[in-house]
């Protein structure tokens, strides 16, 4: 009989996706994992939160991007196994036996992901890495009783390759690196849903250069173009989707609407009780597992949507503009000498009768396209090498201008945000009362930044 | 003072689409309208309910649809402005006054969406398009106001189109008719987020060759097999994706949770007014517009992750079953032959421990792919017609082969769904005892049909 | 000593194509077999003829499409040796050492096409399959010289292929049958490079469900939609793209022009002797295979450009239209009743100065696109069977509507061809003289048809 | 009666094109232009000349690409009359009256292109550039005839704009600039055709902020990363594509090729006037208009064929070797260092029995991917500008890192040519007697590159 970590499915399952036109599942384990209930909840968590209120295309879920990133994880190993195999070339070729393990940590990597990510673990303090780590190894998982079956530690294995600790750099790398198969997935995925081309790349060439080598991946060096577009791809996807100023503001009300919840659950836990019941544990501060994965984009709404008629006017109004969709307005700004003015802006907020406090904010992104090995910097990510014919590795900013002028540069978008009546005339109420201090405040703003 | 209605924006807006690229938007009317709480709410309704559970990418919405629709609108509008004014070939040319009705119809077709559309309106007796006229001609809504402001009885005009009650006969169909801006945009935009090629066709050759006349809208004979490719792409999306075995399934047992909740609160009341109180004017039977307009698809989930906690065995088991995307099997059967063989199945079902009224069912999927005109059939549908350089008109199928094979044919799927238990040996708990049951049921299926 | 039927490159080489991305070239045998001289003729040869001056995008070559067909077959071969190995399911299944005869007989399948197919072989009375076979097995060719270092015998095994004489019917119904790699392949590039969207199904798709049976090949009943959409997109194709009237126009007129220098060699071979030198073996009815792989698109056209300057009347005219594309126009007709009346119309043809044997001609195009076995009939297809669970077959037409429509049915279209002057009012030189007949021409012609 | 400038289609005619989708002609004379016989010689004369030889399908013509800067500009022109007319901004603003020389100029701008453009023009000193102008100004041309009888005066106008003095810099740098329509359509058109993606960016988005101002043509500020993608897309072309390896050794090769029935020539002219007629002007450096009308890739072709036959051995090996596609190998080298080396590399090939002058190459390729104005340089390239809101320009490379890094640079590879022979082991006939200046010569070679 055949052991459970080497059964094939008799006949190849596939799933139907835009981005990879098929994913093909041949293990039963991976099949048992995707239909495990924590990771069928992936399918109510957006993948990119807040964009889809500017490109209305990027519905796209958690769940479609894990099975890209499987989708990826197995191309590359069938492409190892076929033409770099340890047995065929050696130290640094590829070991077989590492292919499930690869598949699993690829498949459940951001198994940990609550709504709208970064905003919520901002505000109630969760951490999706250490919550995935945890519904991998933790026994009452459906998650963790497949992964245990394959062979006693098998959970804590696939558990290392997340944290980075699986000593086989090779299986780290292909799921965690500056070009892993969680980025090249989600480049293209969300290029496709935003239906935006910037972050369209020719993966096919990637995956024709791909190599294992003893410290992890290389990509052969007549494929330097190749990884160089890639590069330049996500960062033209950071500057133009997820730096968008417009998500960036659902962001910052999403923020300011949760910490206004945060506050008046203080004061008024019962009318949470009342309406908000899955998410009491969060605003008390005190939550199981079980809690956690009772959490999706569509429960937050649900709430949102209670709020916006209680009598709390902050509360109330905040929801609804998230839920209508009435993004803050904002301008660039100068860290170094411009955060006297936004005080003075914030005075000029607040005389117009908004709480600057849940009226205005600062955001700032930020994004380091790529980064060569510096000792003396704090950054220790993995640098991409080509390999050469004769087998030495070259760092690719080494080689490529493109890559050269944005590698190590930290890309920065500071931005001020306050409401769009602030600026837009034919909306104030009452224009007359307030002239002076529409004039004072739009004199500031000049080519959509500071002045 | 340039009248609202008239009133153009300074520069063209734009909406990022994945399908048209762009969505342009010219009018202040327009972009108000979208802006309109009424039209934000489709953000959060799903183009496809349950498809999402076969075809994973099929997480668009409502909101995204409309605005296609109202694009291939637009687009046709342009063509008819630019080529077949009235003022140049006269009767039977297109009015320009027509456009922003057009537009407006067109943006606003869907509005009255709720969640899970058909099964919803099912099981609670609501209707989406009188829901969608009461949106627009209500004078409490955001959207009544906007049309309202455009002139006097503008929002009823708007309706009417949607009713089929307008006079111009070009608008009505441009909406509304066997090859409109409605279908068009819908199979495009599935076939795009399902993955799938059936439904794409040439949209812009389609354009090349639309027409308006004194009847409505026709064809150049030219483009004949443009429109035969698009029937095609039609028939082909119905069978393969609309009708899909599994979405069918996720629908079936919407219904019955649905079902259980509807007749567990005549019960029991006080345990929706706990958790799922946006709900409970519908289960009460008594509900207002703005009941409704807080529905959404994510509503009705946050609620059922709560009812797979209730102590009722029927209503958690099924909204584990649903959440965890664990859908009925089925096989299709003879309608006229096998009615009684179902119903020794449904015992064999029951014996084997499962209720029968909430673990099976007959699911029948209709769709008439294309119709032309039948005096004495019930079916008064608009056909397709293709104009000549003469000016006489043909119907499409006296001339495409492949159109005439499928027209007036009503395409039919019927389906008996029942537990996966029934015939997966390895899942059934207790094989032995349970044994010659599953060997009686699955000597029924063959093929995948009963026998 | 690796023999060299099995030498493998060390690294796989790659051709970058637009339709299948990349052609993956893993065997010496084949790399040599391209880069012989006989198969890089193949890039001089035009893949769709005169339909490039229909679709300007059209100018893809015998050389491209013959990668194609080999790629499809070395994917259809990795899916039967993965899934389908005649060591694995036993009779029916696939025996891997068939791959090699296969892939070579997929490269050079189209081998002997020689400058504008059809009319070229209509006119000098050659056969592309026979000069395909014999440059496969003359020991002359380099192609020879490749495939007989494989083994003694095997030049001729390749050749059997082509001829349907191999044993092996799953190998010649990859190569031939009506869902082949051939077409496959040449459907989706001519789609690519025309720029229309008819030739485009789903070949991932159809790859997933076909499968070796003892009877050739076949596809799972689950795939039956797929295949339906490549028999209706082959539809398609031929209606739009092979059978345009001015495609067919140019071809008309190639033939006349050929015909014409035929002719005159008869009586002044000397003129050609001067500056067609390759062609004149053709027109003096004695050529040897060296001779016709001297042939090519450009030759032709190059001979073209100086008959256009000869002082044959006819030739130097014809020449001429053909070069700067003056098609010839054309009107549809009815072959039982109207050919006495194109009689008649050939008559005032003449009276306007036209030779009617060169300036008109009758022109029909024939396609069956799918049919299935009928004894009594003279035609014997392999018809398309499809495979259920339990492995029995089902014709592909018994199961598809669409099929079904189009099975066995001749698709025709008859045009009668005659000089644009004469329904060109604009352009007769001497309208006046010439009203009359042009009257009496043009009452003929009614929406593109005789009457 | 309609002026024949003013003269518009009553119907519209379109061009299925691959990249554009569809072409539109709204004018009888762009329909005109593209009927004259100059025009229809551009379907005989590929894009890329000798890059088909390393992309199998770009085998598009410089007609297709023709048609593709039409298309751009008219697009441009609708923009620019729909937004930014000079009725409606003033100063600056488009005048529509500058259309028809627009739309012609860039349907002509290639008119004058012969077979193997650069190549050709080295060795028989002639220049594309001027032949146009002469096409377009020599009263015995159609294209003159059609363009004056617009206008008088009007083919000199359009000739203007090609040579850049056209009083409007708006026409001019629609034509003729470092985003222009002529690059817009070869990037995307030669990136369709290879199948490439590196030179697919967004032209809707480019399109959507290009602007008029009075010193020509400038981008909307916000579309800086769209224009930015497309400096990137270029670059990528240029590396990657048109700086190809393969396509300039078989362009050396085609160099020495022409170079030697030059020289021969001179011994021997008889034998060409036997068999390459229209190439004997251009051997005799004397050759009219007319002379160069008739050349084609075809004619040029059809002599290597026969001259493959000659008894000089230097023709006929080199016209083989082109025919068979055999190209040089090569290897980059640093030319401040090693022009000593290639000497001596040189030697070694000769003691190898190959004539350097005909074996041996050094070939450069050079490209300015970006440049600004710098006054002090040779260059004056119009610069991109970007327009902000309030109407100031600010120069690309000033905002760009991506482009900043680029610019001013010029990119060069250096590659030394040599035959295959020297470093293939297997192919060398004799490899004993040759062992010695194999190991010499290949000792040389390492990673691709002289040492």
């Amino acid at each position: 009989m055949t052991m459970y970590k080497e059964q094939l499915l008799p006949i190849e399952k596939v799933f139907r996706d835009p981005v990879h036109n098929y994913i093909h599942v041949q293990h039963q384990v991976i099949l048992d994992l995707i239909n495990a209930k924590e990771f069928q909840r992936l399918r109510r968590i957006k993948q990119l939160g807040t964009t889809s209120y500017t490109f209305h295309g990027a519905e796209h879920t958690r769940f479609a991007h894990s099975l890209g990133v499987y989708e990826i994880t197995r191309r590359i190993c069938d492409i190892f196994a076929r033409n770099f195999s340890i047995e065929k070339i050696g130290p640094g070729g590829w070991d077989e036996n590492e292919r499930l393990v690869a598949l699993c940590a690829a498949l459940l990597h951001d198994l940990g992901h609550g709504p709208f990510s970064h905003t919520f673990e901002h505000i109630f303090a969760t951490d999706h890495e250490a919550i995935t780590v945890e519904i991998i190894t933790s026994p009452e998982t459906e998650i963790f009783q497949i992964l245990n079956q394959v062979e006693a530690g098998f959970p804590e294995k696939v558990a290392s390759v997340i944290t980075h600790e699986y000593p086989n750099p090779q299986v780290v790398q292909m799921i965690s690196s500056q070009i892993d198969a969680d980025r090249m997935d989600y480049l293209l995925r969300d290029a496709y849903f935003t239906g935006t081309e910037y972050g369209t790349f020719d993966l096919t060439r990637i995956l024709r250069v791909i190599r294992p080598y003893e410290g992890g991946i290389a990509f052969s060096y007549s494929g330097m173009h190749a990884v160089e577009d890639y590069i330049v791809s996500r960062y033209q996807m950071y500057v133009q989707v997820y730096f968008h100023k417009v998500s960036r503001s659902m962001e910052v009300m999403l923020e300011h609407l949760l910490d206004r919840a945060h506050e008046l659950y203080q004061e008024t836990p019962e009318i949470f009780a009342l309406h908000s019941q899955l998410l009491v544990p969060f605003l008390r501060g005190q939550f199981t597992l079980a809690d956690y994965l009772k959490l999706d984009d569509g429960v937050l709404t649900t709430y949102f949507i209670q709020w916006a008629e209680e009598s709390d006017r902050l509360l109330s109004d905040l929801a609804k503009r998230w839920l209508h969709r009435k993004p803050l307005k904002s301008a660039t700004f100068d860290e170094d000498r411009q955060l006297p003015l936004i005080e003075e802006l914030k005075l000029l907020v607040e005389k117009a009768g908004f709480d600057p406090t849940y009226y205005t904010a600062i955001n700032s992104s930020y994004d380091l396209p790529y980064d060569f090995y510096r000792p003396k910097s704090g950054v220790h990510r993995t640098q991409i090498e080509l390999q050469q014919n004769d087998g030495t590795l070259i760092e690719l900013s080494q080689v490529s201008q493109l890559v050269a002028a944005i590698a190590g540069e930290i890309t920065v978008d500071h931005r001020f945000y306050f409401p769009k009546e602030m600026i837009d005339r034919d909306r104030s109420a009452n224009y007359d009362l307030f002239s002076e201090t529409y004039q004072e405040f739009t004199a500031h703003i000049h080519n959509g930044a500071l002045i």
